[in-house]
């Protein structure tokens, strides 16, 4: 067992490819993963699990069918299983993702930005 | 479905009570709990699940039977389950705990400090 404290600043500042989702902590079947992000996501879903977006630093955007929500440092949300969702940042922002171990970060689609899963750092 | 983030600081200014966590957010079968602590907690431990501290603000001291962690604002921990621990702040921290829904703050023991469970803000 280690005592040691998870910073998160320290651990984005050892990456710094965008959209590929690094993890930080396993908690039961459930892992806490940062990722930076600029630009736009592709379009998808997550048909078994709600996703949980915490803003570390910047401003996200996560588009829906029906409507939007923006989120800045100190702000989460969670996106409901099923619902088809876009995650859009104009500059970068630094994010921490909360699913259950296994989420690929396209969903059931895969494109160009499908990350490598269960990359820790 | 509502498009409203999520803000800690709204959360944390809608209560002063210590020790008393408030749900803020749901994501499958885990809620994302918002805390203020200050003082000295009870010895306990979580058999069935382990527990993620994420420190806001202040500064929080996990203690364990053979060591400790303190944490700044931007760290996180997970008490693995089945470790007794004790939390202590020298002065008011703002912590967001995850566990799965359920579980109560003093886990197997019951003082009182045993919080009310399942209270959202």
């Amino acid at each position: 067992m280690s005592f040691t404290a998870i910073n998160f600043k320290e651990k984005f500042d050892k990456f710094a490819e965008q959209w590929s989702p690094r993890v930080i902590a396993e908690m039961n079947d459930y892992q806490f993963k940062l990722a930076k992000v600029e630009g736009e996501f592709v379009w998808h879903q997550h048909s078994d699990t709600d996703e949980v977006f915490i803003v570390i630093s910047g401003t996200l955007t996560i588009e829906f069918r029906d409507g939007k929500v923006t989120l800045q440092a100190g702000e989460m949300y969670v996106v409901p299983k099923g619902v088809e969702h876009k995650p859009i940042a104009q500059s970068e922002c630094q994010i921490m993702l909360v699913e259950p171990k296994g989420v690929l970060n396209t969903g059931e689609e895969t494109s160009d930005l499908t990350a490598e899963n269960d990359v820790w750092i």
